[in-house]
């Protein structure tokens, strides 16, 4: 059955399953101290203009995000998210696990208004009871968001200013990274993210890595004994090179931006398709995952032929669904795809 | 360089390769629910003879035993391990960071005695101040230990036995199973350690895969909502398959027997060639890791050709170290180890 | 100088002091079980119509919240407050350092609005994705609520109705329970709230004690092994005879009702009074605290001579502040308050 | 019944609830900053010799404990105790709640000993995979010792050079410090400890307050946010007057020292009465708790006249129970005492 349920319904891009063989019986030693490992940290530096940065690979993104941002916080410390946030929904509690509260702003898109962070925190500070309530300790986003949205390089930097001004770390997750840098709406770049962010990952389960994701402390900003911190909430690999190897073949030859870009691509092909077809889009998005409102009707004759995800109900009669597209997305199955869309309509 | 530092310095058994490369395109729902994974614990059950074993897919060892003990206790309760147990050395206060207290017993040769276990339990229900106490509630063994050894089917059932008495589970880390199952020495059976065990993890790091461990909890004995559990400890892999397939190929026609046999041909054969040298050691083991004590000046010659793991000082002119096999060691390196050892001596 | 500004500014009753020193060279076994906290235990019993009630005494509120909160819930579970409720603002995270999220709903005159409630529950439950999201596991609320209001005995019993519905427990806190019982226009009573909820606690801090909560868990509800969750929490007091002779007292004659309806008496003539000023209330109170609208510029010619709560600016030139009376509160300070405010505006 | 089971079993010291009384109505801000905590604060600085020193109240023992070891510890720090340190034992785990482990060293006498703690931290940085090991981040030490024990200046001393020397701070459970301070056998003085630790308490509960504990950090070392940190633990009293009020009584006119050195006088005696009667003691014990090995028998016939504690057997005929003074023991209860043990004996 044809799927657009997600960007992680496939393995690997081939390129890092073969190096996974190439590399297989090389004896390395463990923990991410391995050459492939050492090596995708310097791509990584590159890509990133900073020569600097400290970088670490973990397993998949809730635990990274519960990882960095217990390690950024201190303990009367909470992080702020749009309420849409994946920390906040969709993470079954693992910040809250950690002892941290999720601060709350208002989704605007998906994603966290300069001036709605600004007022939190001035509003926090003027408040004279505020010595009893969770300090705000860093600022969690998503890029893209969970909407498939996209900060714009003017609304990131904003970000960066106010929590600069309040010295507060700015984290970015970047599970799609790859599909936010490759859009064709963005003016955003890897070290602009790097220059305006204190913490960020790359992430690998969703473009093209069977599983990794790779945390990026700019500027030697790591958290003292990350190692130490990393193990003990169960994040250490001790194969550290299954995803060493695979961030080493997705940083050469610029593989991480093409197959990212090929995602964009289908996507586009995909949302002019759909809008040809009159289907409405739930929000606009510029990146791999497109929210469209179909009748439910329509979508029940769908669903024996094509996996998506249901979203959430529009109205009585409709239902908001996302189809994905990632880089293994075939041309054909985009075409296919429409076609059984128009045939269900 | 020769390395016998672990068993985990080479990536995958060719064949789990071979299933990640012949099933990487076929499309997948996440989270553990695809078809490998399903397959795989319908041949975990078999093994354990349990149909009715409840099997999740972790990452690694740390992440297992935390996610797994912290499902078993509630929360006034700590877990029992003996002082040298993984748990309480090496896992950087992970069971700690999850709010609970490990209560040592004394090792007796890496393992936890019987009658140590039930003098603590009986102890505990004694002391008239016990309700300001950790209350012991679950039983953490390794098997084979972090000394190689392994427990005898008696000593097994002696445990499972008081830990029955007080009514509390009885949690076995088989980081590397394999190796115990497989040695000369054992009478324990996986079937075994399903009908003795109220939880137990079968390794696949340390025994052929990439990563994954597989938890079983025999007889429908997961604690409730364990995916929610896994998830909110940032232990939950998108791409499920990934373990999935590896264990699935672990568990065709006795994969997971055979090559862990490999490790232990292995290590006897280079237990009985430095018996042969003269080589003392420091403890007896059946399985695949062998501690032994050589001389400092030794040590020093060895080190440049050799990688091994360095274990304590034993006295003021040697030390302990260890040579681990696994399923990845060749016969000649053995060969050629014992080589080198016999002229750095 | 007159104060207003909350309603523990105080130290004692006159009669629980006198209880303290009359008692005070009686020796007593520690840690709450002294004759006298058995003696209150049986008067709370009593009170509230339950003779299978368990009875703890701890020493303040947040504490209170935090462990009868994390008593209540499993690990995967948060607990349901209004968006003011007192975890969710004003407790410095304590909820989330226990490992819980508090799940918010949006506030109706400070309380939780039964279908907004029952909205979200079967909302979870009918999201596919549930299982990656934090488990609603009880009901938090405050009664009065922060703001004051009360919850009528319909609305009471429609919160535990949806509750039932859905299996978890409704706990509610009453550090000012006292002055909701004894409002002018409440129809609730505390044998309704021991038979309508499954935790709550009767607030001794904000009513006459110097410290101490009595939590109550009708019909035999405590959680397995309380008291060592209690100590586990630092919240078990050395020599619990503390509270129990407080609450003793406060049980004694109705002591606890009659202190209660003093402070809503003096509560009613200010509300009278300053309505008769003409001031604006911020929102209706039946209860000890009332919220107004004051011009910031009287505002700062009361200051030096009255101490109020400031609560939050309601435009560009006035503030709302909050006038709190309690068991303490002297009729002639009324007066002398009003007077004030008069000359002020 | 005669009662020498504890220092807990009567009320407070009647200075302190006369204070009580006398300062009732005077009305207060909350939190510890009414003008009795701040004058406490001010005593306390005086009588450690240190005016720089941060004080703040908690309540009992096992909250301070917590509080503060989590306070003073990073993630990836425990802290050393111990293995008799009530912190190890007597808490519930509330340490370990706190997502800490407490790394043990043998006991000597109850006592840390300087060489042990600089063994294991010596040994802990000496090992190369420390990095997965919980970091020694604070030493946690009692005194007097859960056993009576005291340390001498100079091993005070040493130990504050050890912690110097790798740079982490050194914690002084001081539950019973006046009993300790007040011993006929120590050169220790409060300066002394103030200016030898890093943090310590000066305990309250058991010595003649109804509870209360001062928490001491000299040179302004308290941890960031302290007072938030407090909240979040539920560790904050709103009527932060009552232990302010007792503290500011106990630290009037030497009082804690005088009620402390009545408690050592009746100590000696009994100590003195009891090794004529032929007891043989358990332990040496310069402080207020006596460790005596009785016959089971004569325990037995004694129990339905005079309360002790239970401590542990001693053999098969034999066992060790404790027999404490206070400030609150009256000369004629240690004769009787010493006249019912020769009668059973």
């Amino acid at each position: 059955m044809l799927s657009f349920e997600n960007d992680y319904s496939e393995g690997a891009h081939p390129r890092l399953l073969q190096a996974l063989v190439d590399t297989n019986f090389v004896q390395q030693v463990g923990y991410g101290e391995d050459e492939y490992s050492l090596r995708a940290k310097v791509r990584i530096r590159a890509a990133c203009q900073d020569p600097e940065a400290d970088v670490f690979f973990l397993v998949g993104g809730t635990q990274t995000n519960a990882v960095v941002i217990d390690g950024l916080l201190s303990g009367t410390e909470g992080v702020v998210a749009a309420s849409t946030g994946h920390v906040n929904v969709h993470e079954a509690g693992a910040i809250e696990y950690t002892g941290h509260k999720v601060l709350t702003v208002p989704e605007k898109d998906g994603k966290i208004d300069a001036e709605d962070l600004r007022a939190l925190l001035s509003g926090f500070y003027a408040d004279p009871t505020h010595s009893h309530m969770v300090y705000p300790g860093a600022v969690y986003i998503s890029h893209p968001t969970e909407y498939g949205s996209l900060y714009s390089l003017a609304e990131l930097t904003q970000l960066r200013d106010v929590c600069r001004a309040y010295g507060i770390p700015l984290f970015l997750d970047g599970a799609r990274l790859g599909y936010g840098l490759e859009s064709y709406e963005t003016d955003v770049t890897l070290p602009d993210i790097a220059r305006l962010c204190d913490a960020f990952y790359i992430g690998g389960t969703k473009v093209g890595a069977l599983c990794g994701e790779a945390v990026v402390f700019p500027r030697h900003g790591a958290p003292k004994r990350f190692i130490t911190h990393i193990k003990q909430h169960g994040a250490m690999v001790a194969k550290g090179r299954l995803i060493g190897v695979q961030f080493d073949a997705l940083f050469t030859d610029g593989l991480y931006f093409d197959i990212s870009r090929h995602a964009i691509d289908m996507a586009e092909k995909m949302k002019r398709a759909l809008a040809a077809l009159g289907v409405e889009f739930f929000r606009p998005s510029p990146t791999n995952q497109q929210f469209v409102i179909l009748e439910n009707a329509a979508l029940n004759r769908l669903k024996s032929q094509v996996r998506y995800s249901y979203w959430q109900p529009f109205d009585e009669t409709r239902s908001v669904v996302r189809f994905a597209t990632s880089w293994a997305t075939r041309e054909e199955d985009v075409d296919a795809l429409i076609k059984k869309i128009r045939e269900c309509m």
